[in-house]
């Protein structure tokens, strides 16, 4: 795309055409400035081939804040819009509203508060509230819902391969089967999520990030294409990168070619005063291979050179082959613990596509609006009652029993101060039979977890560094019982309502479905 | 993203970290300027959940050239580099190595050939062929496949959807659940692929499409929050868009509340003069409720309406819509194909995500390098036969047969000119025992499939517009046999190589086998 495009694609008009045929009705009909609330949400964890995630990884913000800052309608982009014609020919946007979104149609009017990122999060609990007039909220929504859906998918499948990978160094590799520029956001939450460094230049230049990678086979073929071998691409790599030496051995044989040849260069390396670094396995049975290569570089008493995995893995395909080798590594005359802590993991295409799962549904949906009477809570009836929002103003507490583990996540209206109550009476979201009495003597913390984060056009916290995300990250998972970081069959973590809360919602739906 | 970081991050360094470190090893051992030759293809078709695909769709080159003419290592580039060290705290990249990148790091020393956006491809297929200094042509590696694996791939899933909608009106709608801003690049790619339109706001405007929506709940909703109902709701959309009145009829419930709501709108615009557009379902039994809407609209006298269909579609949830309503249509009294050749499609999630298969994987190998002898071909080994690449210089032609069906994609050495043959042996691409013989009059075409497009820095012939891609995909996928256009087991079309290049690459595999 030519860079002038590109301004025009990532500008404003980054959103759905009838955000802004629905902003140009509430202009019509004089609402476009009414205050209205936004509640931005996902109703379900994802499900890698239908293996339910226990929970999910926050991530995405701070680029909404920044395109969210940055975009406003730009003369060419009204220009675009009065060029737009019905099906009989008249113009689609009228010269007035067009005139007001050139003068109002930015996100300064906003008010945003947001969990921040890096934070494990969990369905049907806001993970960002947007307040603000009726139009500017709405056009709001396909960006917001497109920055921070990715984002927290892709930390949320890094942070399973992270539970995978135990402490192995786990290293980012997708940006050639990402999705377009795309990929670049998906380093982000990588890092966010799990990944300890990626091979993307670019973004881990950007973040701060040392850049990672090895070599390709495409070094080893072009000097067989020119008559010599795998030993002599070895050892010219060696001689560049002596203290940074990583080589690929599967691109004749692994074990007969690769792995000798390897531990020769290795040698050579050391008697030149250098620690070899290790080596690299992208086919084949890498469990086998591993222990393979761990053998034989033990026994040239290369012990300290780490071996990097490498092709299709995931936090399924590494556990699979963690358990075999702690399975069979014994039966070689290798400890597998030593072995899977020299491991190190290139994870490529199912990390940056979350395989299994592309896309998360988080949905942007309005809960009230400031009518002549104060606000109201809005709903949407058709669904099937578990996909109800909960109506209205709320906040988001974490509640953490004596353990000091996160047991549930509990939404009340904003006027509610759960820490104060000696009980309270909680509520499953959906299910009305399901309820329980939570004793101030069984918590040991309430958290709120909504944070200001934006309002006049600006920032209204410095935006955390990926290592404190990462921190953050790493503190949040750590607080959660094993069971729910269980890769397959999590046991499921509580949301729940209180009392007021649920009752405001029961009341909404009854007294619309009576108007109806 | 910050607009200085993404010029960084979508610049030269939107490439794996080991081009680098291989590039740096080919400087210093004076191969960085030898002549290479990679090609670009992918092995396997698409399989969504276990359904191969028959055919993909080529998208993504000129978005490829684009960022190919645009990025060069810049001053604040060559400085990241710089600042990178080893294990040891060593400099990572020499002073002399960064001196060559910026003055020679670009693209412009390379030549490419490739298959056009919008044409049907076939696996094994070399799609995109560079040649130039090894160097360069290696740093290109990450983004090329970035480029063209990811728009293939939607381009690809667009035309099963549109095979499965037949002649309907397809709406790309997946912006929200899209990758950050690659979700532009996958809106042109389903546009290439199938879509007719797209809601993407800012991408429809770059390519010159009229963007498509219609309304969201929250319309309903706002009006219900504030005292007044769907109908209000409705009367204040037909308002405002009395000719392109198409209502989201699912907030409420559909056939009790949305549906006569809309029917009474509707009504009234017609007694204004107006002709209105039709209904949304996005929710529910969606054949069902598509019947019983015909019906009533029927009723009502608005057979014209059309009726747009959205909620997690892809190809065999409107394969199977489709069925349901030629089965069903009729014992409510509705014509199936009347009521199905009013349908149109909102796709959002499952093909902006390629739902079932979120990657292709395309790879750019080595196949030739020249040394002191003239051309090398390049191999290699350790994977299975069916991974080794064909080698060297390649043609690519197209075999119609008398139906002017595509009966197989032929690949040839370059010097070799299958249309002169009377008879030529073909062989499968990886099983030695399967060849047939092609004679001259059992061939109605041979078409060359690989065109110059870039040298010099410069493209070599003008971008075909997105209209012009389509018709060429139209064109191509009428010319499959119909066998392998089926959504589910499909035929298998024929890739073969010519007897010559066969012998090439079992010599060279036999020779390098008996090297090592």
């Amino acid at each position: 795309m030519k860079l002038s495009d590109q301004k025009t694609a990532e500008g404003i008009l980054f959103t759905d055409q009838y955000q802004l045929t629905m902003v140009q009705l509430y202009y019509r009909v004089g609402l476009h400035e009414k205050p209205a609330l936004f509640d931005h949400f996902f109703r379900d964890y994802p499900q890698y081939d239908g293996h339910v995630s226990g929970y999910c990884v926050n991530a995405g913000l701070a680029w909404l804040l920044d395109w969210m800052q940055r975009v406003r309608f730009r003369p060419e982009d009204i220009e675009f819009l009065r060029s737009q014609t019905t099906r009989t020919g008249d113009r689609l946007f009228a010269e007035d509203f067009l005139d007001w979104l050139g003068r109002e149609g930015t996100f300064q009017s906003l008010r945003m508060r947001a969990i921040p990122e890096g934070r494990v999060v969990h369905p049907n609990v806001p993970l960002t509230v947007v307040e603000g007039p009726l139009g500017t909220s709405q056009i709001l929504e396909t960006a917001l819902l497109n920055h921070l859906n990715f984002q927290t998918l892709i930390a949320t499948k890094a942070a399973r391969i992270r539970e995978s990978a135990r402490g192995g160094l786990l290293l980012e590799f997708g940006l050639r089967r990402g999705q377009d520029k795309g990929a670049n956001a998906a380093t982000r939450a990588a890092l966010i999520g799990g990944a300890d460094f990626s091979s993307n230049v670019g973004m881990s230049s950007v973040l701060g990030y040392l850049p990672k990678g090895t070599h390709a086979h495409s070094v080893v073929q072009v000097f067989m294409a020119l008559g010599e071998g795998e030993l002599e691409a070895f050892r010219a790599y060696a001689d560049v990168y002596p203290d940074d030496c990583i080589l690929l051995i599967d691109t004749i044989d692994t074990l007969e070619s690769g792995l000798p040849n390897a531990i020769r260069v290795f040698e050579e390396l050391r008697r030149k005063g250098h620690q070899p670094a290790g080596i690299r396995l992208d086919s084949g049975d890498l469990a086998f291979l591993s222990i393979q290569a761990a053998k034989t570089l033990d026994e040239h008493g290369f012990p300290e050179t780490s071996i990097v995995l490498s092709n299709n893995l995931d936090e399924l395909v590494i556990w699979q082959i963690i358990t075999q080798i702690q399975q069979e590594a014994p039966r070689y005359g290798v400890d597998p613990d030593r072995l899977i802590q020299r491991l190190a993991y290139g994870v490529g295409t199912r990390l940056i596509t979350s395989w299994g799962e592309p896309a998360l549904g988080g949905v942007y949906k309005l809960v009230a609006v400031r009518g002549d009477e104060g606000w109201a809570p809005a709903l949407k009836l058709s669904e099937s009652a578990r996909k109800v929002p909960s109506p209205g103003h709320k906040d988001v507490w974490r509640v953490y029993d004596h353990r000091g583990k996160a047991t549930a996540d509990l939404l009340t209206l904003k006027d509610e101060d759960p820490q104060q109550r000696e009980e309270m009476l909680i509520r499953h979201p959906v299910d009305r039979t399901q309820s329980r009495t939570l004793r101030k003597d069984e918590v040991s913390e309430m958290e709120p977890l909504l944070k200001e984060v934006y309002a006049h056009g600006r920032r209204l916290a410095r935006t955390p560094t990926i290592e404190e995300m990462r921190a953050q990250r790493q503190a949040d998972v750590a607080r959660l019982d094993p069971g729910v970081r269980r890769l397959l069959n999590p046991h499921i973590y509580h949301v729940s309502l209180s009392e007021r809360l649920w009752n405001l919602k029961l009341e909404l739906m009854k007294s619309a479905q009576r108007r109806h």
